[in-house]
C-alpha cells in the first residue's frame, strides 16, 4: 500500500518553504521535481495542499494550492506528566506512543526518586514531529521541559481541570494499593474537562510529594491492579484518556 | 527503592530447582548462597517462597517454603491476534506491554499484507518471561506462533466468546473510517466474555481477508480516530480490554 508523505512545514503559510531537513527529503530521497504536488502540516492544526515551484534541497519552495484545519479527535484536552525513566529510549517511545493516541501537552517531572536528572528536549521533539507525520496529524503536542514536581504543581495550581496522580504503593506480587483505595481513571474521566494525569518514577512518587499534590486537589487514581512500568502507565492513562473524551 | 526480584522457575514444584539462567543470576550475578531466600513464580499462576540449599550457578536448589496463588486481575479471557510489523523490535515490545497489562495469549497472524513473514518465537517468550518477573507476575501469556490468518480464523471458528477486528481504511489525515462505521471497543466490551481483538499488518487487511472474519461473525471494531501503528493499535486495544474487564 502505497503511503502518501506527510510534510512538516511550520513555515509554510508564511514563507511556502519546507524546512531543511524536509527540502532534502522530498527532493534527494523522494526526487520531488517542480510541479510536483506535496501535502504538508504546520504542527498548529492546518493541512496543507502545496506544488514544488523550486525544488532545491536546502529550502523546497512551495506554492499552497489549499488547506483545511484538522478535524478534532478527542473532547477537553489530554495532557500527561511524567517521570523519565532511567532509560530515555522508554521516554522516546512515550513521546511517539502518545502523538498517536493523540495528546495535546506532555509533561516531564523531575521528582525525588528520578533515576533520570536530564532529557534531551531536541530528540523528544524530532520524535514526535515524525510519530505526527506518520500517524498523519497536523496538530503536535506540547512537549514540555523537565521541571521539578514542586514546581510543576505550583504552575498547576491556577489551572482549571481535573488533576489525577496515579502513585502506587507497590505491595509485590502485581497488587496495586490505589487499585482498591483510588478509583480507576477509567471511571472518573470526565470526557469534557482539562484532564491531567501525573504518573511516577520508577521509584514511584516521596510520600511528601503525593501529599503536596493532594493537598493541592490532585485526586488519587488507580491505573488495575497490574505493576506497570512508567511509561506502560503513562501510555494507559493517554489511551484511556483518549477513549473516555472520544467524540 | 531495592526491587524484590522475582525469579521465574517453572520446576520449582516438580524439581525444587531454578533453571541454568535463573540459578546462573541468584548464585553469579546477586551472589545469593545456602540459606538466602528467595521469591520465585512458575509462570502457570503461583508464587513461591524458597530458601536455597545449594547455591549452584547452574542448577540452584532450593526448598519451598509457601507457595499462594496469584490473584485474577481481569474478568473473562483477553487475547490480541496481531499481524507481526515489518520491524521485529515492535513486536518485541508489545509483547513486554501486553504482559504488563495482562493479557492471556498473544497470537501472531500472517496477512496478506505482512511484510514479515517470520517471528522468533524464542526471543518473544524470552522477553514476555522477563516482563512477567518484572511486573510480578506468577502466569505467562500464551504466545502463540505466526499462522496464517485464514487458518486462525477457522481454529477460532468454534471457540465462544467475542471476537472483533479493528480494521481501518486510511482517510488521510488520521481519520478512521470504521471510527463512524462501527463502534468503539470501550462501548461494547463485554467485562465477563472471553474476547479477542485481531490488529492487522502495516497494509492493513485484504478485503476478502475482513470479508472473511465478518462471515465467520467476527465483529468490526474501531479503536478511535487516530491512525495508529499496529503495534499502537494493539497495545491500546489489550488496555482497553484490560480496564473493561477490570474486577
Amino acid at each position: 500500500m502505497k503511503e502518501q508523505h506527510l510534510f512538516y512545514a511550520p513555515e509554510i503559510a508564511l514563507t511556502g518553504t519546507l524546512p531543511a531537513d524536509e527540502s532534502a527529503h522530498a527532493v534527494r530521497v523522494l526526487r520531488m521535481r517542480t510541479g510536483d504536488s506535496l501535502w504538508a502540516m504546520d504542527g498548529q492544526g492546518r493541512f496543507y495542499d502545496a506544488e514544488i515551484t523550486e525544488a532545491s534541497p536546502r529550502a523546497c519552495v512551495v506554492e499552497v494550492t489549499g488547506s483545511r484545519p484538522e478535524r478534532p479527535t478527542h473532547r477537553g484536552s489530554i495532557r500527561l506528566a511524567v517521570a523519565p525513566t532511567k532509560n530515555a529510549d522508554r521516554m522516546e517511545w512515550l513521546a511517539e506512543k502518545v502523538t498517536e493516541t493523540g495528546i495535546d501537552a506532555l509533561h516531564f517531572v523531575l521528582c525525588r526518586n528520578s533515576e533520570r536528572k536530564v532529557l534531551k528536549d531536541e530528540r523528544i521533539n524530532r520524535i514526535v514531529i515524525s510519530a505526527a507525520k506518520q500517524s498523519h496529524k497536523a496538530t503536535l503536542p506540547q512537549v514540555e521541559s523537565l521541571c521539578p514536581l514542586m514546581q510543576f504543581l505550583k504552575d498547576e495550581a491556577n489551572r482549571p481541570g481535573q488533576k489525577l496522580i496515579a502513585h502506587c504503593l507497590d505491595m509485590g506480587e502485581g497488587d496495586d494499593a490505589m487499585a482498591s483505595a483510588a478509583p480507576h481513571l477509567a471511571d472518573i474521566i470526565e470526557a469534557d474537562a482539562d484532564t491531567v494525569v501525573l504518573i511516577g518514577p520508577e521509584g514511584d512518587f516521596a510520600p511528601d510529594e503525593v501529599a503536596e499534590a493532594l493537598r493541592l486537589g490532585w485526586q488519587a487514581i488507580s491505573l488495575g491492579p497490574c505493576r506497570l512500568r512508567t511509561e506502560t502507565a503513562a501510555l494507559a492513562a493517554a489511551t484511556l484518556m483518549a477513549a473516555g473524551k472520544r467524540l
